[in-house]
């Protein structure tokens, strides 16, 4: 077992709490999984709360995420008040004999920290990276570089995961044992996301497609369709 | 032109204004279209928010969620407090000649509104049957409809939309002009979601898969993949 998030009444899961983990591993998997966190902030200029999507990326224990300097959810994420995190992906329908019983197959992972300003420039260029690297594997090795301007203008910021927890489903249905025998259709239907045949833009014309590119559809419709 | 959501200092679109709509019609599309709304309460016991990933369905300008009656967000949900509903899908990478310029396409929307408990039995019976044929047409129909029971057991909740924004990116890089000429492969890598086909339980050995769920197969195939 690796190291766990201490459940507190926080991040401690409620609703079926046996489909809940705290291992850093399972949370961080759901985490890299995830194309999207959706980031909330408390909205004090109206007395309530904000939810925003963003990309990110996460190294060890801290997500990552980018932005313009002027960006107003950049200088609330860099003033260290508390935030949380939510990631999800959807792996399936389930259909039960009841209504009841239906549910989805998921992976979730719902964070709390706190952010802050990366300054250093090699921990910026690390953290753009991890980004970069996240989208696409020998993405940052091939295109061009960030410019000083464009450094200048992109704001970095991490967040410490403080508290986290993970809520998983996988599986078929399940059924009430007096429904089990009526004649109606029972199962999963999985879903998949993956990437399809990479469309070059017109400033292409006669480059060859890259090999971390051309690999990429292949190596995904082969990581995809969990159980 | 349909309805437009009122631009205000809350739901404004501030980064890159021209991706952002505020088109009822809009901003009600990208909401059926997400399998995921991610609910953003205040969370005063701890001092700051959280963010929890939930299915959902709409209901003319309503989102409904469903959950169990001892639900601590359910009655968070009740409770008419303020809250924030995130939704997003990515459509594709992008990948520009600049690091600088990669970017996603993507359908998001943030929603701002109060929720109430829904109380009568013929306003519940609909909304879950939103919730039913959000997931699967045809399936309200099939299944062991609820019993009195499981309809006691469940607690729907209704968010009002007070306010919401959609953003939107699509089509290719947007490089700078110096970088046009670069030998780097720019374009888009389409991201596709998509169920595969239904897996039967051993429930429903000898049962025929019915029609509704033969065809969404084939019909979300030809739906996905977007421009």
């Amino acid at each position: 077992m690796t190291k766990q998030f201490d459940i507190s009444d926080r991040n401690r899961v409620r609703r079926v709490a046996k489909r809940g983990a705290y291992d850093h591993k399972i949370v961080f998997e759901v985490i890299d999984a995830a194309p999207i966190g959706h980031v909330a902030i408390e909205d004090k200029s109206h007395g309530g709360v904000a939810v925003i999507p963003m990309f990110h990326s996460r190294m060890e224990d801290y997500v990552i995420f980018h932005g313009a300097t002027t960006s107003r959810l950049m200088t609330c994420l860099a003033s260290g008040a508390l935030v949380s995190i939510s990631f999800a992906m959807v792996d399936g329908l389930v259909l039960a004999k009841s209504l009841f019983h239906h549910s989805m197959n998921y992976r979730s992972a719902v964070v709390f920290g706190r952010g802050q300003m990366v300054h250093h420039d090699e921990e910026r260029l690390s953290a753009l990276k991890s980004l970069s690297d996240k989208i696409l594997p020998g993405r940052w090795e091939d295109a061009r570089g960030p410019s000083e301007q464009e450094m200048k203008a992109t704001a970095v910021v991490k967040v410490k995961i403080e508290s986290a927890s993970a809520k998983i489903r996988t599986g078929g249905p399940i059924d009430d044992p007096e429904d089990v025998k009526l004649p109606i259709w029972s199962g999963v239907i999985p879903v998949e996301t993956r990437f399809t045949n990479p469309v070059a833009d017109e400033n292409s014309n006669g480059l060859v497609t890259p090999d971390y590119l051309a690999q990429i559809v292949s190596r995904q419709a082969a990581t995809q369709n969990r159980p």
